[in-house]
């Protein structure tokens, strides 16, 4: 069965390729992905796949229904694009000035619909049901995933796997990690009001660029006295802004940066100490501060027999050639959130382009992928689906 | 002599206040102030006094030649006014919208002016020669003393002696100091250049605000270790500007700041201190830096002997009530450089608004004055003119 | 055989207690176990066992040969003590005021040298070869294992294997780990050499107060800026001493701290970063410095292969009733050179003692462990050596 | 009157020179300097003069009383020593070990008891009555002054004066300053309690060396920003204590350190910053401390009608060369007491040996004075007691 679905994905690779490259020329804004919808669900309605639409935004979930009893499985891609203006020069570069799927996930969507395609017609012979999540707005917190689940796209799910073409590693390599494997990834703003005044009155004003400075210096003691050195944590001031004449003291600063996390606890533990070194630091100063912290996604935590699973499972597949652990990725996913709900696992697919000097990271306006990669990403999620077999045992998150 | 210029003085105090008025309504921008010079140059022809326009741009030169040999003295008023739209309701209020005479300019061209018809009126009875310096750009650096200098205002002169009308003491007070009386007001800049990059991966980046963070608390140094307890100095750092976003680290930084000093070693020390800092710290965070020192107007540095003079001279006008020392102050003037080349002294002239709960700061778009301070101005200065005796020894600069 | 292996072991339960508990009343400080290594020596020679003494100073290594041909397995037990008055009450307390057995060490080589009894028994059963490495000096840099290397006790060695009784986890666990276990824990002195002076002179002085403080805060940025957030890096400075009269200002200020790391290219990245942030911040003092980096132990490093087959070796022993990974340990050993010349692995069995309310941690004066747990390193180490089948391919290291 | 005063003090040189060099061996610790007040007590008694042992201490009081009634004058001589072993290499060099007179106030002493001599001597031409002060422990806080005052010396005084032979200035010159002369002298201590542990575990601890750093780097700011740039002040950090072990993190650290200021607003104002300071640092560290301020003597504050009273007093003594004002002196003198409570001034009389390349700063083993100074200072005081005449005002403090 594996063997077939593995036959019909390579007849429609050229299918897949094409898909790929159509989405790339249309992309849309997270939250304004309504023709890409459209074109998902249009693919499953032509089919004769039950699709549902408008799903906790512009999310679409499509069902296969095999022929046999047993579980249930969910596949997650994602589809929306940056506001970054494409710099590559190729045939089927964005039509839409300053979009760009920079990021992989239109080769996530045609890998899904493809595959989706390809178990519809083998729907017979499978045992349980296929849950295709195609999910709007990744790029772009609060995220989809968040409000797909509340709309049900999960229910009845018993796992769920998910993959990222990753432009780094070669294609024919798959990596791993059991727990978290991508970062919580919270922004942090911190507005100090001291009180301004002539440069050359210092002792008249509380200058908020003194006290700010302090502060900056203070929370690097966060990562290197107060978090484990076995865990890994990062506090980044972006941002410093104080803008004034040269002859002044300044009123007013402004921090707004970044914390990264791979353990709620650490996490938590994290928002509470800028507290409360911004609340020390402003005491020392005899000044005024707000502090806001803002949870962006949480970490990607992946189950450990599903991870276990997906080794041995993607270990089979003969165009897979290299399967290691990832290394800790300190990006954010909002796929955590599907793997708070059920039991699953998210891997990294090697999309490497061959003949290139240097991979252009995700996220650059040079950005590209190694189309054969679609291939690998089908085949690892299709013999996932096919032969993941639910323990009895319950997720306790 | 002194009772009949201090008569006339008195008779003229209405001309005084009219053509302060006038000014106040008329107010031009540093080194625009073309119609003010014309007014002035028009006053001393209508006299038939000599005067010279255009002296180191629009300053204007006018000189009363006595009848009997003697002193060169030269007496300095300023004419420029400041970018602030006034916020006082009086009759005489500006008509240049965003422009107004809020440092007082206006009353000290009127006193000029009227004091100079006055010693006019009575110059076969005077020894010697009076040169009075009308100064355009006072406000603005490098400010217009010194290219009036340069065209050869000070030529001749044995002496000088200026005034500002000073709106926080009360009419009828004189203030004095020997040596620094006004600090020298420089600026500086200094740009990080740093490694930018993704706010979760501080270890591929040098991060600009983390190290000019260090660099604003380093330079809290030079005041509290660097500098002699019994000298004043001030080093603020104004403005920080690294504006990125959030999970973003960055790659620059500028901090522009001000230096005020009273001691020319002092700031030349700190001029070479700051750079050190800058340079350790750069070091220290392997990256790299611009830094620029600006020179303003150096520190108002009074002769003790002109000083002492002033004291007595003013101690005997009946209308001084109180002859005091004056703090230092931490603000500029180009009166500097007048006392660069020629003995001289530069005082305070208490001209506190009556019957008003506070006086507004000098700059403030509620500046005002106490117009009877115009009288005792002009006699401080007359008094000065007629009575100082220049030494038989030289300046030594 | 292993289960011939195992019950001799068990039958001599009381014996390997009763060395343990001998060598815990005769502890010895690191390089001065002149009378441990005679103990050990002698045990070996009245068995008739082939042993050599003064291996790299104390060091005692004996041999046992198997009847047949075939690898040759070293197991490593150390024997030092440590400078902890004993607090506990037992009737095997330290005889040596002042030091002992805090570490686990005594159960250690009781261990080894049973175990070594019992293969000596089964000698005729045996393929190859089973070196017993009894170290010296594993508590004190740069420790007996470098020594004992130079002296040739690895000579024909195929691998290593050696374990670390571990009083905070339960008797019956086992934990490994592959690639980096233990940490690499070295050591730095800066010593910043400023100016003295009064306490009232600020501006004649450098003070070296200030100038360490702001280096200790700098330094704190290598961990939160400078190394990667997924590797462990910690940097301490434990010990600051700038002593002086209230009314002076330091001219010296001693620092002295520790740096653990996993990895030699972060380790070797921070002993030249707290060079450059000490000259960056000494020019920014225009002081002078001297820095000090000594390396201690480097990280222990465990082989795959080897850590996946002890893993599965201790699965199968009945009385191992947990087997999971360890956490990185920040505290170094120097077991990590036996591991750079040849294949192998270190783990843990835990060893905490039962009916008390805490496990008190390794060097405390009141440390125990559960002697059972002897019995339990026995077998693990015994099971090791006999299964063991080197690769063929060669370590590359 | 002076003119006879002054030849009488001059013949009496050499007894000056010899009183001196006999306390110059025969110093006495501060509060210890019992067989100094006898032999001061004795000199008067063998003179017939009215004297008071035991006044406040070990102060010594004398009267003269003029046979006309006037004025009550005080002049006042310390007579303490330092804890320092003499380094000169002089006949008359220390006999008590580790005990010197490096401070002047052996010549001091030896000033007043031969002025008090000869003003006796024309005691039938006196108005008013001249109190000498003998005062011991000046050199350790709380000196002698407030106790003797408690004690009564100043009762019917109407003006005191006082004197510090200056080694840095040449014999001949006089320096003088109205208002602040000498700074108040205070010490600080801080003790940081945080939390200690394993240098490899800083998660575990509050690191007392990195929150100690922190505040020295914190109380900079106090002199940079807070202090207006116009005042005196100063603050130190002469020790910081965290003595551990290389691999430990800090528990406690100990920071002493003096503030100086000339200004009671002031450092009231910097008793209250430092402890803001601290309590915000331990805030944001989340750990404890104590502050300790102990006060010195306050600022010298001279008065001003007596200053200028001295400088025209000093400018007509033949032998005085250069009068000049002073510059603010950083160090302490408890004189500042006796100026809380009567008219008064402090001055400088210079004393640079001769003929040495250098002069030794005062409290330095090699410190000397030029003999020839006690002369000028004999004279100087002379002839203020004789020629002041009290104002009516009276002092409002």
């Amino acid at each position: 069965m594996i063997d077939q679905l593995f036959t019909k994905l390579e007849s429609y690779y050229e299918e897949m390729v094409s898909i790929r490259r159509y989405l790339h020329q249309h992309p849309e804004l997270s939250f304004q992905e309504v023709n890409t919808a459209n074109y998902i669900k249009t693919f499953y309605e032509n089919l004769g796949i039950e699709v549902k639409g408008n799903v906790g935004g512009n999310g679409v979930v499509a069902k296969i229904y095999g022929a046999k009893p047993g579980k249930t499985i969910a596949l997650r891609a994602d589809f929306d694009a940056l506001p970054i203006q494409e710099e590559n020069d190729v045939p089927y570069k964005s039509l839409n000035p300053g979009v760009m799927h920079a990021c992989g996930h239109d080769g996530h969507t045609a890998t899904l619909l493809v595959l989706a395609k390809a178990l519809h017609e083998i729907k017979d012979e499978l045992e349980g049901t296929y849950v295709m999540i195609h999910q709007h707005a990744e790029e772009y917190a609060p995220g989809g995933a968040i409000a797909m689940i509340k709309d049900g796209c999960l229910e009845g799910v018993d796992a769920i796997f998910g993959t990222h073409l990753w432009a780094s590693e070669p294609t024919g390599k798959i990596q791993y990690r059991k727990g978290p494997i991508m970062a919580a990834a919270d922004r942090f703003e911190i507005n100090i009001q001291g009180q301004g005044g002539h440069g050359a009155q210092p002792h008249r004003t509380k200058d908020a660029v003194v006290i700010a400075s302090q502060l900056v210096l203070n929370l690097q003691q966060i990562v290197s006295r107060k978090v484990s050195p076995v865990e890994s944590a990062v506090v980044s001031v972006g941002s410093f802004v104080a803008e004034n004449a040269f002859n002044v003291i300044a009123d007013k600063a402004k921090l707004v940066g970044t914390v990264r996390t791979f353990n709620e606890d650490v996490r938590a533990f994290i928002e509470n100490e800028i507290e409360r070194i911004v609340k020390g630091t402003c005491l020392a100063a005899d000044c005024e501060y707000t502090y806001e912290f803002n949870r962006g996604y949480p970490a990607v935590v992946n189950h450990d027999e599903e991870t276990e699973f997906i080794v041995e499972c993607v270990n089979s597949i003969p165009s897979v050639e290299t399967v290691e652990e990832a290394e800790l990725q300190m990006g954010g996913e909002d796929f955590a959130y599907y793997l708070q709900h059920v039991k699953g696992t998210f891997f990294f697919t090697g999309a490497r382009p061959v003949g290139v000097p240097v991979a252009y990271p995700h996220h650059h306006p040079k950005f590209e992928i190694d189309e054969k990669a679609l291939l690998v990403a089908a085949k690892a999620l299709g013999a996932a689906a096919l032969t993941y077999e639910p323990q009895k045992a319950e997720v306790t998150l």
